[in-house]
């Protein structure tokens, strides 16, 4: 198999030079199909598939493994889950969700996550987005990383604006759109035969409608056997024949053990915004975190963060010793807005913060255009976004990653707004 | 496998201590997992699975079996069944709609049931219920027993309530809420291995929503091999941290044999109420029904039922000749309130009569709570139902089963409102 | 396996007679159960299975073979596929998607087809018809020939009408129904043993609800080994107990080869009115089509079509060489109203015209009403439509159908308005 969109992904562009070239074929990377909308599946891989390094890619000296499993059972019947061992850390892929991450464990212990009151990973099928007022998109909202979009995210309701047609229009938009509750058409195992052996689980979803957008995801989630990172490659393509406007955010969302009280965000500020009203009262404690607080309502903060010389921007999230952490880097050119979700609950209720860098804040589209937040693609282009992911174990790597954050901050000082934006 | 949950059910205690006894290792329930969502479920029972009492307990002088099929074609594509056969009796359960129960047959011959214009067992996702205005639950419905609720029932519209975050808002109720439209997450087969050897369906059902309620069904079928009874022990239980309100409405529906021209509903009655305007002008008859009637415009009646001095009531459907019969017994503290919803219509248009043990009257729950009907539960408290059923085949059974209601009901006269109350 | 209904569907008496006969046992037909709702169905056929004349009709002298499919991936899970080649022609349907066809392939190369910006067999459960603002089914829209029914079909929005209990109703109506995002019950292979050896797949659709219609799809497609030729012959039956209205558009779409700049409809018509003001200005050029064209703004014309004198109309599409061409045979007493839709957009958003054969015009059902096209069904009764359908390949065929088309105009002229009627 051959590289579709060999221009689209960097590492994608890399390994496809190497296949081509008749001196290395050993080391054309291991590939395994893992679902696929080709008619030529095999049946017997469609409930469980297990690939071993042992097997795929025996010079590796770390044993990884990539497990599909179709789950079964109330409102994750027909789920397919992808499980990437590293050998160090496990990450669980939600392909049938729109390529999210359930959790991430280290050593069999999960390190990112959080307790949704859902306890299952809910197939889209059970859910309907237009429920609730338009946020039926609750009901299935479990997974650590869920990316909202592509064709909006944010809050429901109206948004006015102007169609393909040049027509003004309207629609009702539901809550943080449709990418999480949509599954993927093509999922791929590539793992590299010389080091670092990365291992890759590349997938596309599609979001595509008559009259409409046609926005496609590329996904890569890519890890080095036996490290404490990964990284996820995004592409958004407009695959449509006009412009396209387009909205994505990563919503990471963080339970215990590194969400207690005292745990705290550590960013390199330029400003922070109240997002609602009820928020304001609290701005200056935006990076401070409560432990369980029955009946707390929720506070949403949306933060402009500085980047280092190379553009990109580090941010910290650590418990309250100070001996772990975890961490997201990335370019703010590719995601220059950050939204900090405090949902400081009970435990029963869904105790949770979400960090979540994105194209925009979580308002509604028709909020974002006006503050020239939502971008645009041209027919055939594409937006990438990466960001690397670390897990901070001690002390010691706690406060390197802590200090990498001070240096881009420097000595430059956060505005902090008191007062949300209007709104409209 | 140990109870999860011993406290709940007076059964599920009982079990537990014999379980526990080192006397008695030969007696502890024979056990099977039907549906999970654990991830170790056996792929070969997904699509079928067969329990037969002479493998699984010999010594159990009824045969009877628990077959578990998932059901193919149209839109009951992958619904799960399981049939439940006591050696005299055979009741259809159905996991993947809530739990409910599609029918009951005698030695084969239907005797609980109707004949919806829905023929098939409808999977879920095959269902919008906000279709139609909010009523596209009747595109599913053709339970003899479908089960309305947890968070509500009734009708659809707007309800206006203060949530638990303290603020006013409102929610546009679909048609009797979302359970019978909820794949159970856990379904077991327990068969006691001792007299009476009886045999319990458990199952689990989740409706849990982030920023909402977090309601769970827990819920027991039993019946006695050989007998023409069973028994339903449901726990609905609040595993949210606030305080919760709840609704439950078990909308049990006959059809012929039990209904036709003539077939009449025994209870003892306090009062009598009609739930609209159209039916105000038959109250008198709230108690007799006619035969398929094409046309007919369905009526309601609300009942507040007496009880006997255990604080029990009992109410008899009997067909004309008086010679068979179907009774529920069920405490009224915990199940106050009883709907007669007459649908007499043609046979093809779905001709049934529903008699609904209810916490509430299947009105919108904004006039439900105006009336006082709508319980909550603060967190980790159950409400629990059991209702009693009982087939009685001949003039003297329901002879028998007639003189008991006559005897709750004893000199007391049931007040008949000629009004229904005001809605709003 | 009998005929269950042998006296709705011409064929079905026919093949009934014969497998009647004592005389010709032999030649009754061959029968394969394809989908069923029935609890029997083999679960080793769930996932694949395929017939081949060879060895179910080995007299047959042109090999053809019936292939059925689940298709796995993306919003592509779980739908079933039927593949009928008959030697010459592949026909794909789409019995997950209410008998659609999704694409005719001659000699493996598409001629009956689009190309949609939605590239998957979309599965019911992905699509919220109500999505939107009700135009949800743009979402799995991307068969050739797609039924909009039974219902109703055309523009979303609210309907008024009185309903069977006689009470004036609203009912918000979605964007052409539902019966392309139903699955069917009951889908049959049927083989003559005799020639000319034809192979007809039967299929069973319900659009049941309580309260409301209870209509029923059987519909036959039916092809001649080694032909060009397939006919349609479906029936819509009120299985409900009141008289009940149905609406029925074939929404039948071309793309390249048939359709590219240049190509035109040839019809015999008696009038052409614009479906909307922007359509109006292009009324004279009904008939003729644009390439793809970016930022085109969709066109709808209805044309009232003339008949010859058995009561049929013949309407072609020929490509620009005139050497290609596809026609549709049909009454006009069954389908009176014709539509037109261009949308001839870019290739990426969806280039296609829609030749749409209806019991009337795609506007809303309120509006439909209004002008007298909305027909309505008596109990048990039901309306049968057949189309026609061949691929004429060489300038000679195409000159021949169209010589056909214009012996049915005659010397009638048509009447173009220039001016859509009033919609209200």
């Amino acid at each position: 198999m051959r590289h579709t969109r060999p221009s689209i992904l960097i590492t994608g562009g890399l390994i496809a030079v190497l296949a081509a070239s008749p001196l290395a074929p050993a080391q054309e990377p291991f590939r395994q199909v893992l679902i696929s909308v080709s008619r030529d599946t095999d049946p017997n891989l469609i409930f469980r598939s297990n690939t071993a390094s042992r097997d795929a890619v025996p010079e590796c000296p770390v044993a990884w493994s990539v497990r599909k499993v179709r789950l079964t059972g109330g409102k994750q019947e027909g789920v397919d889950i992808v499980r990437v061992d590293n050998g160090k850390m496990q990450i669980t892929l939600i392909p049938t969700r729109g390529m999210g991450i359930q959790m991430v464990t280290l050593e069999g212990k999960r390190i990112l996550g959080w307790d949704s009151p859902i306890r299952e990973v809910v197939h889209p099928s059970f859910i309907n987005l237009l429920s609730r007022g338009g946020q039926g998109w609750l009901e299935g909202f479990n997974e650590w990383l869920c990316r909202c979009g592509m064709e909006w995210n944010g809050s429901p309701g109206i948004d006015r604006f102007v169609n393909s047609a040049g027509e003004e229009t309207t629609m009702d938009l539901t809550l943080h759109g449709r990418i999480a509750n949509l599954p993927a058409q093509e999922v791929l195992l590539i793992a590299e035969r010389k080091p670092p052996y990365r291992i890759t689980i590349r997938g596309r979803v599609d979001e595509r409608i008559l009259y409409g957008a046609k926005l496609e995801l590329t996904t890569e989630l890519s890890t080095v056997p036996g490290s404490r990172e990964f990284a996820v490659r995004d592409a958004v393509t407009n695959r449509g024949g006009q412009r396209q406007e387009f909205e994505m955010l990563y919503h990471t969302n963080f339970g215990p053990p590194l969400l207690e009280e005292g745990s705290k965000l550590l960013a390199p500020v330029e400003t922070v915004t109240p997002l609602s009203g009820d928020s304001a009262r609290d701005v200056e404690r935006y990076d401070q975190f409560l432990g369980p607080t029955p009946g707390f309502a929720a506070q949403v903060y949306g933060i402009k963060p500085l980047a280092d010389a190379s553009g990109r921007t580090l941010v910290l999230l650590r418990n309250k010793a100070g001996d772990l952490g975890a961490s997201m880097r990335y370019a703010t050119r590719e995601l220059p807005f950050l939204t900090v979700w405090k949902n400081t609950v009970g435990r029963e209720d869904g105790y949770v913060v979400g960090i979540e860098p994105g194209t925009n804040f979580p308002n509604n589209r028709r909020v974002e255009r006006k503050h020239g937040r939502v971008p645009s693609l041209p027919p055939g282009a594409s937006h990438f976004m990466t960001i690397e992911y670390a897990v901070h174990s001690g002390a010691e790597a706690v406060e390197g990653a802590a200090g990498q954050v001070a240096r881009i901050q420097g000595d430059r000082r956060p505005l902090i707004n008191e007062k949300p934006e209007k709104s409209e």
